[in-house]
């Protein structure tokens, strides 16, 4: 019963429609949430043969991305703390028809609320309804700037500005990813990565290292932009 | 007073949130509704500067693209007869951040819901939001549909589908479209739609006039995929 209660607690914080919810409704919810732990680069989701549920992050980061049959991926976006993850539980939204790949890109602490509960919520609430849809149409325009980065932007300012966002984000000059790594997040190949990283050395912008990227002129970086 | 009662018929038919109205909704959604016509190839929503409201389709085509500012135009979908348009009354729904353009892909007739009659009913009533939102995540299926085959499929695999696509949509084995027609429709250049054509007419699967473009072999075209 405690547990019950602690939960109640929980999904009030995170969940904007819980004062729309019946007591039998905060009772499905609360009985139908559970933590887990995702360490960082495991996969949360898989496509279309998962279905996971609803996912409030409380802390760490998830990505999450595209991938094509022959293994190239697109990051969308991505989604941290205090954040909920919609498209983990695509099969319960009927509108949905497309399916996407998550995972965790530090580690996660996550509350995870099972598909079953959110459909029957969903069909019971239409308040549960308008916010699931709300919150897939926010992805829908993470989706749309990624969109338009990747189909408009020459790739030497999509470089400049992740090597930015990641500086800002991770509150530190080096970025300790591997080309391989950087490609995935800015839907690139690693030949275009390391030869751009080439140049940008060669520049004085970034310093390269076995450890990492250090970048040296962040004025000049953003001045690509 | 006949005028309203025609046009509470009409929204009865394509609006499904219809009775979930008030009276006094109702008669607000009928007397900011009004009929317009937009001939093929004009503009009818026009990016950020633009929020004419909610479209409902009751024939022709439209098609909504996303414009670069170097002109580049890059299909995300179209919609027919009977469907309704939500993103261009965007500026009515706080979790879209992104602006379209939408042009008439034919002759056009739609009925026109203000932005701020959409606006105040999604205020007032939960059941016209979620229908808003839930209509958006059914676009950004067919941007995530469209998005995939620009960045994982060969063109030629794309062209095919457009080809056969557009022939099944008209009934006709004669696409009277330009190369650069079909550039913006396919996400491609004009350059790459011509020498994909020119190909596909070497091959027999096509020939190539002044008028358009016959399909000759749709049964090899089909193996392409």
């Amino acid at each position: 019963m405690e547990h019950l209660e602690q939960n109640f607690m929980l999904l009030e914080k995170y969940l904007p429609f819980w004062n729309h919810l019946s007591t039998p409704q905060k009772t499905i919810l609360a009985q139908n949430v559970f933590s887990a732990s995702y360490s960082r680069d495991s996969h949360i989701h898989l496509g279309e043969n998962d279905c996971i549920g609803m996912l409030i992050i409380k802390s760490g980061e998830m990505r999450t991305y595209l991938l094509s049959e022959t293994g190239k991926e697109v990051t969308l976006y991505r989604l941290g703390a205090g954040e909920v993850c919609i498209l983990s539980a695509s099969c319960v939204l009927h509108t949905i028809t497309f399916d996407v790949y998550i995972d965790a890109a530090r580690d996660c602490e996550i509350l995870q609320i099972n598909s079953s509960a959110v459909s029957r919520l969903m069909e019971e609430n239409i308040h549960v309804e308008a916010y699931a849809y709300k919150l897939a149409t926010e992805r829908f325009s993470d989706v749309m700037w990624a969109m338009q980065q990747i189909l408009f932007m020459s790739f030497d300012k999509r470089l400049a500005i992740f090597l930015l966002d990641e500086c800002s984000r991770t509150k530190s000059d080096i970025i300790k990813m591997t080309h391989e790594q950087i490609a995935k997040y800015t839907g690139s190949a690693r030949e275009v990565v390391s030869r751009m990283l080439k140049y940008f050395s060669s520049e004085g912008f970034v310093e390269l290292s076995r450890g990492g990227i250090r970048l040296l002129d962040k004025k000049r970086l953003k001045e690509l932009l």
